[in-house]
């Protein structure tokens, strides 16, 4: 190695050793007789000293480093007069003796430090260099340490870490995907894999019993804030398994994460059906970090001549401890909030249980104190709460009342991104309809098996059917979800049936699996983590594009490495295709 | 779980223990009175026994079963009479008292044990009931040891995994790059990296200071033998690096991964020129199991008449220790091996040392016995040595005498698949002249550093550069390759000129690299491995497509599930795309 020692590991221990460290300038101060530069690596920052006394050229050579760049410095390791509690090497520096520059650094076009001056595209544009933030570079630590320590659980747990192809098929419902033209196979095409699915099942009617991979997966869709074309799940699936088993597994999964990575022990891990998640929640993916539960009034306020609830399939609300003093602006805010397009609700409704024990609802005109009373005793509110009612179509109704509930939730500052909520969302239905297709689709994937309870109603009532499928939720994200699987040929025929594939279709695209399920498929099922997502939640950033190093842009590219771009005239002819005129 | 243990860890110890085991049928026995059936899963077989006369109808119920029926089954452990030493489980058996079959199978295509009688293409195709022979699964569980322990060793050398995208961009070089037509740049394409070498690079250059990554990498190729088109490496760069820091990180972990995995202590890691090995050798990846090394003989041979060794560029050949009893036959048989045209040589000339001290040649025209004593001093041959000697242009000459030793040494049995000799070849040249292209080629990438001691060569003789580049070698296969890089923006565009970039293209395709360069690159260097060959040389197998979950055949499709295949027309249009008409 170029040195003896790394930026972060020197200490009064070593006093009085000559020692050679690499690293960049992170600063220099120059007080005439003396220079002083902080240098930094991966590992810390170490204080280097040269003395115009005792080497004038030494210290002309220093004074002339900019941020940057790249030194080789040898030296004794002394003690240092002003100390630095603030970094493990402040009780030392190094008087210099020798200095070799490795390499120059031009300007950077945005300050390398924690708080930097660049801005997003900037930052993009050099992402090498915004990667060399601690800030920055600290996420993918942690993002590394995820990964190991995912493995040790699943290794320790029997899981067998198999890597499955990531050139594959194209499927029918695949207008997602990714293709890759075949050049030994002119006019055929690859897909990049949404997830690895098919070949989990796979393994586990080739009896592998326990399946992990950590894998890149591929959606070409339209991005959305935070989502990436290309991204990270850990895949895993289990043999002779019930539901129980692998809730419990994958808990244990996330406690050891919790302990090894954030140092957080998790005790409970609680359970709830999606009814209760939508009926309390409004979501299936509830943050629990905080209560404030919905309320449903439909009883207590239908029939008092107020049009906008008798007309309502659901008047609903939440109690917001505490906010009986909200001004006007601020409820009107509130209002505000909820119109918007993306949420849609046309009104709010609110009732303040003062500090006096009076009642001031915006519906005075409706409801007597009397009948506001029983509005505050279903919601157990006490004086100095604030209850905000919304009303109409059950399912717009909760999913409105739910973003008013987390806009609450932060305006209370009871979303702390330091505090862990986990929970278990259970007995998703099997199938949603698609008003668009005018037919059903798979809630989860069309592999998921309804609960054997509840399989006579494919026939009579598909959408009431229950899955055997799961979701992990942790502080109101989905960190991951899964299935007990069908292994069973005429349940899955007839799933595909329920989801409008002919018997054609199912068996070009899916005939290598229901044939597979004819030579002994076990009972088996899984779950897949969102690792970005999981890493996102554990380093307390909003954003997964924090947690990738080279991530893309919200138009797919990589405007660092400018991707995509072109490509020559005899390449695409090599791969038999053709661009089409813009 | 459905099973209280599974088929593999039940012994005398549990003697009485009622339990519940799981898993598919091996095959049954009928005795008449009682019923044996051998139960399978990845972890063992375990026996069970049905008897007549404690239940009629259970019994009945077992002599149903067919081959590969999955089954669940409880009873109680007892002793086995007929003990079998050859399994783990062979003390006992479970006289079974409760049977349920969780799934039917039909009659495989091919028989489920170590030899089967399935041929290459139907394995292929029903690929998941070959990985349920445990000869194939256990390769897997192989390759997983292999990636749990290089990622415990890196790391315990503080080396962080950092994933690099997999939808990049496509270099000029790149004639071998898959690519993907992006949906939301239209006409655009991104390219699936033939390594992370790029990103690596930028990793250091932000100061990560030592990255790895176990990664899929992509390559369109012609796929001869033993290739694939997608593969995975074990990718490394570290900072601050002499080529010595890296031999001995990466020697340290094969030595890893030999004890850990396969319970060998590798001491001794030679080193050898790329000089060495082509003139000892002939190979730059030489099998030195055993030892068998060129004698060149020019000096010898020359001057007697015999046109074939006097008009020969190089005189080169081995001594076969105790082959000298080979028949004619025997020697012909070498002749025609050296004479295919994928070897090229045009004769081979022998020299028998026979046990009574005689020595007889087949140019025994042109060479006095006195004369063919020189020849078997200068191959140290004792009596029953057999010298095969080959004459000719030195490249070709090398090459065809190195696939002549190797024959040799499986002849003589020195290729064992269980001894390892690993082997570090160093001192590369930096660039190899293409004949073809009429211009300079770099022998491992463009990115690699000249020895400096050899950078005044680039300007006066190119060809003589020596690289700072080493590949790892066991059993003459290479499985890893790596270099010092630059990390100077003028050396490199020097480089970029000499391989016949013009500026331009170097800007457009490296640019990002380039600018990188200029803000404090760190001296690094890394090395990558052949994963699937390291894995494959491991399981002792001759192929990398057995330790592959589900290989490509060499026309790069994957016969289960039919890939690649078609798309539909509206998919080519949403890409932007058309098919050329064949």
């Amino acid at each position: 190695m170029l040195r003896s020692h790394t930026c972060g590991e020197l200490s009064s221990k070593n006093l009085n050793e000559t020692v050679t460290l690499c690293g960049w300038v992170q600063k220099s101060r120059d007080l005439g007789g003396m220079t002083f530069i902080d240098l930094r690596d991966r590992y810390g920052i170490t204080q280097l000293v040269f003395n115009m006394e005792e080497s004038a050229e030494l210290c002309e050579a220093a004074r002339k480093l900019g941020r940057e760049f790249v030194i080789k410095a040898t030296g004794k390791v002394i003690e240092r007069s002003n100390k630095n509690n603030k970094i493990p090497t402040g009780d030392i520096e190094i008087s210099i003796s020798d200095l070799e520059i490795l390499n120059s650094s031009k300007v950077t076009p945005f300050i390398i430090e924690d708080d930097t001056d660049g801005g997003d595209e900037l930052r993009a544009k050099y992402r090498y260099l915004d990667l060399r933030r601690n800030v920055v570079r600290k996420n993918l630590e942690l993002r590394h340490k995820m990964g190991q320590e995912t493995r040790k659980y699943m290794d320790a747990q029997n899981f067998i870490e198999v890597e499955t192809p990531v050139l594959i098929k194209s499927t029918p419902e695949g207008a997602r995907d990714f293709v890759v033209p075949s050049r030994m196979n002119q006019s055929e095409f690859y897909a990049l894999p949404q997830s690895p699915q098919t070949f989990k099942q796979l393994l586990m009617i080739s009896g592998f019993d326990r399946y992990f991979q950590i894998v890149k997966c591929f959606r070409d869709e339209d991005l959305r804030a935070d989502r990436q074309p290309e991204f990270t799940q850990i895949d895993c699936e289990m043999s002779f398994v019930t539901q129980e088993d692998i809730l419990n597994m994958f808990e244990g999964l996330a406690k050891h994460l919790f302990q090894s990575v954030k140092g957080v022990e998790i005790i409970d891990f609680p359970r709830m059906t999606y009814a209760d998640a939508m009926k309390f929640y409004g979501s299936d993916k509830p943050d629990t970090r905080f209560d404030m539960k919905f309320v449903e009034l439909n009883s207590i306020v239908k029939g008092k001549e107020f049009k906008v609830f008798d007309d309502a399939e659901i008047v609903i609300g939440i109690n917001a401890n505490n906010c009986a003093s909200y001004t006007r602006k601020q409820i009107d805010e509130l209002t505000d909030f909820i119109k918007r397009p993306q949420i849609g609700a046309t009104g709010l409704i609110y009732l303040r249980y003062n500090e006096d024990g009076s009642l001031k609802s915006s519906v005075d005109k409706f409801y007597s104190e009397e009948e506001l009373k029983n509005w505050a005793i279903a919601f157990d509110a006490k004086p100095g709460d604030l209850i905000l009612v919304l009303a109409g179509n059950t399912d717009k109704t909760r999913k409105a009342l739910s973003e008013l509930r987390l806009e609450m939730g932060n305006r209370m500052g009871l979303r702390n991104k330091n505090v862990f909520a986990p929970l278990w969302v259970l007995d998703f239905p099997l199938l949603e309809w698609d008003e668009n297709a005018n037919r059903y689709h798979a809630m989860h994937h069309p592999f998921t098996s309804p609960k054997p309870e509840d399989i006579a109603l494919l026939k009579t009532n598909p959408g009431l059917v229950r899955a055997n499928a799961y979701d992990m939720v942790i502080n109101g994200t989905e960190i991951g979800g899964g299935s007990i699987r069908i292994h069973n040929k005429a349940l899955q025929a007839e799933m595909f049936e329920l989801l409008g594939f002919s018997k054609e279709e199912a068996q070009k695209q899916f005939g290598f699996l229901m044939d597979a399920f004819e030579y002994g498929a076990p009972p088996h099922g899984g779950i897949a983590f969102g690792f970005d997502r999981w890493c996102s939640l554990f380093a307390e950033l909003d954003s997964i594009r924090d947690v990738i190093a080279f991530p893309k842009n919200n138009a797919g590219r990589d405007v660092m490495i400018d991707s995509p771009s072109s490509i020559s005239q005899e390449q695409l002819k090599e791969l038999g295709i053709n661009v089409n005129a813009k």
